[in-house]
């Protein structure tokens, strides 16, 4: 079954609604829906409904609301250094179906990619979309935000939002750190706010590793293996959803 | 410092050594390593050295051996329905930085791929090579196998081989079942063999699960998001590397 999200607050059972432009010409002329069919669509407040294609093959009626939870038991924010090419979108799409709730990229010391505010813009509508098909095709109930932040700074100055800040340090990985990360879940409670910070291609800085600890950073190692700059977001996630939604 | 494999036996120390053809281009040519410059080699018995450029600048002499844990305490072998265009480099890519021991892809009823014999002795030159770059690039001591089988048939005979196999399946994630995966994991122990087996893009058909639990499959859901093809085996290895190497 597709599943769209749509901007608005939650419909009444019965109610005639259209979706976004994109969304209806996916649905009608791509997918090529027939007379009631059934669609899955998320509000705003993620408010999940079933729908049904109406005869004008152009809107939907809300047929029934469903409880569903799909969402991580906690809000994981990731921040990443910007990496090459298109390692971002690559991040985004997985990140989305591994139950990220936000993304972030700065750029770090070791980046080699460097964007100006115009390509800052361009790019990040191009990972909302992605985001949002990602989102579409995992069944989630939120599409996760994405931000390419300025600097370091920015990111620190958000540092009070979060109940733990993680930092994947290969550093720590390589002399044998490795229960600081499966601690620091252990300590965190439904419903709180982690955010993991990963560096780019050429790892992270040391100036930055004493940077984000001294504002209070926890260094990680993900296991005696050195991942790439793209894989270690995905570790972390896929760890975060075992270690919280199967182990019991 | 750059790695590779050389598929010999272990040498002595002092010993000159020259790297594969390949490699030998990559370090001298591509890398333009210098006298003295450091090296890391795994010998075919996993076997790890450190050695140093030689003023020939195309050979190296060993200076010492290193010893490294970096491989999963358990053997993980993953088999996928062949999936898509380039989803099994990119799995076999992502699968060889998260620690796998072996990959198997195989036709599945819902595959939209199929190869013929040309095409796999192709195709899996391409995924071994790909294995090798990756094992290199995250430090490993082995070089994970890559097959493509026939049918479904060589992957079920080859299950005696196996401590526990299970296989991932989107209905009884949907039903809600969280447990199976971590209580089979909790039940290994270290050295066994486990195999891990993933449907195509469409899924893995119920006639399949059918045949696989019927020869002793065990079914597991993987959380309540859905994933694509490509991303569920990089769940379970993440899962696997969490809980067997950090969780304590």
């Amino acid at each position: 079954m597709q599943q769209y999200f749509l901007n608005q607050v939650a419909p009444e059972i019965g109610m005639v609604i259209t979706l976004e432009k994109d969304d209806t010409h996916h649905l009608f002329t791509v997918m090529r829906a027939k007379l009631d069919e059934k669609v899955q669509i998320v509000f705003s407040d993620q408010t999940l409904v079933l729908a049904t294609v109406n005869v004008d093959l152009a809107t939907l009626t809300v047929l029934e609301f469903v409880e569903k939870s799909v969402e991580l038991p906690l809000d994981v924010t990731i921040a990443v250094g910007l990496p090459k090419s298109d390692k971002l979108e690559f991040i985004t799409q997985k990140a989305t179906e591994l139950g990220v709730y936000a993304i972030l990229a700065f750029p770090a010391k070791w980046s080699v990619t460097k964007f100006d505010a115009k390509k800052i813009i361009k790019k990040t509508a191009r990972l909302e979309k992605i985001a949002k098909g990602a989102a579409e095709q995992s069944k989630r109930l939120l599409i996760p935000t994405v931000k390419i932040l300025a600097n370091l700074q920015e990111l620190t100055d958000q540092f009070a939002r979060y109940d733990q800040i993680l930092v994947a340090y290969e550093a720590a990985a390589k002399s044998g750190e490795t229960a600081a990360f499966a601690k620091k879940l252990s300590e965190l409670e439904k419903g709180q706010k982690i955010l993991v910070i990963f560096g780019p291609e050429g790892g992270i800085s040391p100036q930055e590793i004493e940077q984000l600890t001294a504002l209070g950073a926890t260094k990680i190692g993900l296991g005696p293996r050195i991942m790439r700059a793209e894989t270690a977001p995905l570790y972390v996630l896929s760890a975060i959803s075992f270690y919280t939604e199967l182990l019991h």
